[in-house]
């Protein structure tokens, strides 16, 4: 059984890189299965790959490499690297994308992706997506060790964190991070779950402590000081109202019950939001 | 031999949730084959999907896992169902949208999706194609029965069925249905077979019988009045105007040669069109 | 071990064509291996389709079989065929979409797919992706020869060829190509390779001589006179500039950095461009 690869890029679909690298990973690893996360990551948002990264990994095979090619510093001197952590191993520049990925982790084994005998002969200035990270995550899908690629590092870049606060009150501070392909903003605020009576909170960012709120009189502090009323799903407002909800990551969202919060509400990402009681 | 899962939903090509069904489906039947159907349903339309798979199943293996997620209810307390009819399968919403799947069939096979050691352990409100639906058809991909699924239940939700009539003249009369990726205009007459001088109906829907048409004198007539001859193919016009022919799934189809059809003429799903000898 | 297919397209992401195409194959060859290419060849660019045929290729197992469905003549007389060269496989119609790819072969086999047998019972005038290109690729992937699949032919249609010279200066002479998906502007100048302070071209194009230029004072020569200095990638010039590099398949390329040229820069395919040392 060959290994499984998840691609992350931000291609798009509209080109054929995507199917490149998908023919050198099965030249080098024949019958490895491939999976495609996405390629519809905005050019360049380290970020919002680190994110999708974070959000989708629990779904996937134990040992399956992910294999990320968002890398705004593709020709300059940024290194690509091979991390391994628990049972998974990440593919990728390091630029900052496993951030998330590599928050709750003991200290992983990371290798700079330096091996000649590993990539393409010859490396082109532009798409190391083909001629350094599809090669290095065939060999490993064909059981290789990523100590094979090249030398141990001590570190990868890292990310600054969202916000992610209790504070008194309780109150639960957080900030936008994005909208979703349907327009939804999510939140830094999570992971809720509710039970019964009460909100859990399990923070997925290790600056945050859990905690347990009464679900009674909780609502949403917008940036534009409205309140919203928690709710389960969309359908619980009316067609086209604003809506809060804990989405599918366990983290808040805010909505349009069958509209596009993102062209309807003004937040940008990094403004704040808040979970309380006042008012 | 894992069993093949054909995934079609309204995901859209931007998102990384196909990908993270792809992930739970790969977690639990490592191996099992899944191709993508389509992910560019218009967003929630029920029918247009019901119209995909109508067209996309013969052509698949037997014993196919058609797994749908069109599904503006989620959250809402409709079913989720398994349904098996012949040697297919069908995995999806209880919203209709298997409804022209189900046509030709005797009764089939139906139950509602609730076992809960075969969903994820935790279900959100509004991604059950993680949560649910991939983690249901894996389980089939592995050689499970629907029947370990939930219970039997006894029929399912259909949606209306489209005009088709042959009424005296002789004259077939259906509808405007949609307009294709193409822009061409999809209707409900047929499914049409040129032989010879003779035009072959073999309806597909239940409610209209076969018949035989002369081909000479045929002609199409659109709901502002024009009428155009039937053709083979685009090319039997000249590029830019409209022609009338049998597309590729048997049904009448109305196209402008090397344009789009649906930018170029005012008609609208449902409209009547016919099929007939006059003037 | 089934063959692997390729697939080459221009039916866009938003149909249900090619998915279609995939559930035709694996009801013929189960477990044959289907990578996509791309589905976003622009509707009709038998020219573009070529060139990304010749461009990902080389980066292809031995004797994928590359399927080509861009096929503006379908439903006329043209020729579908199947041709083989060196281990590698095409499958296509017949109107120079193998033009690139054949550049440097051996005289290929190639036979005209007639053979009733392999392809749908039923032929669709609007469909040979589905009908014809698909039963026929899969019959291939099960191990099955060209000479199955009909009647061997002498000669396949072949576009014209880019201009690519080398004139006395030295001066290379060439055409603007197209823009790729990110908006940089390819062109026929290639392949080179930088080797210290030479450049050496290894023409991808027959008519043309390998040569070797001094790296020092080449300059590009645009149609508005604008003259660039050759550079290794994006980064070498500010944000917003204009900059020329070899690109990831040995064409020179101009892009703007953080831009996109094909917007910002009036160049039009066919328009010449020079890398020389005047001025």
């Amino acid at each position: 059984m060959k290994g499984t690869i998840a691609l992350l890029t931000d291609f798009g679909e509209s080109s054929p890189y995507v199917g490149i690298m998908k023919g050198v990973i099965s030249r080098i690893a024949p019958g490895a299965q491939v999976i495609d996360l996405s390629h519809a990551v905005p050019p360049g948002d380290v970020k919002r790959a680190a994110f999708e990264l974070w959000q989708a990994a629990p779904y996937f095979p134990a040992s399956t490499i992910f294999t990320v090619v968002v890398d705004p510093g593709v020709g300059t001197p940024r290194r690509a690297i091979a991390v391994r952590w628990k049972d998974r191993i990440g593919v990728a520049p390091d630029n900052g994308v496993l951030t998330y990925l590599l928050l709750t982790s003991e200290p992983p084994t990371i290798v700079e992706l330096t091996s000649r005998a590993h990539r393409l002969p010859v490396v082109s200035s532009t798409f190391h997506g083909r001629d350094v990270f599809a090669p290095m995550a065939a060999h490993l899908a064909l059981g290789g060790r990523i100590e094979d690629l090249g030398p141990k590092i001590q570190r990868v870049e890292r990310l600054p964190l969202p916000t992610l606060e209790l504070v008194e009150g309780p109150c639960l501070k957080g900030e936008f991070l994005h909208a979703d392909p349907f327009g939804n903003l999510i939140t830094s605020i999570g992971s809720l779950h509710r039970e019964e009576n009460e909100l859990l909170l399990e923070p997925w960012l290790p600056h945050c402590s859990p905690a347990r709120l009464d679900w009674e009189g909780l609502k949403v502090a917008l940036p534009n000081g409205a309140r919203l009323q928690l709710n389960t799903t969309f359908g619980d407002v009316p067609m086209g109202e604003a809506v809060a909800y804990i989405g599918s990551s366990g983290l808040l969202e805010i909505a349009i019950n069958q509209g596009r919060a993102a062209d309807a509400l003004p937040f940008q990402p990094g403004q704040e939001v808040e979970l309380n009681y006042k008012g």
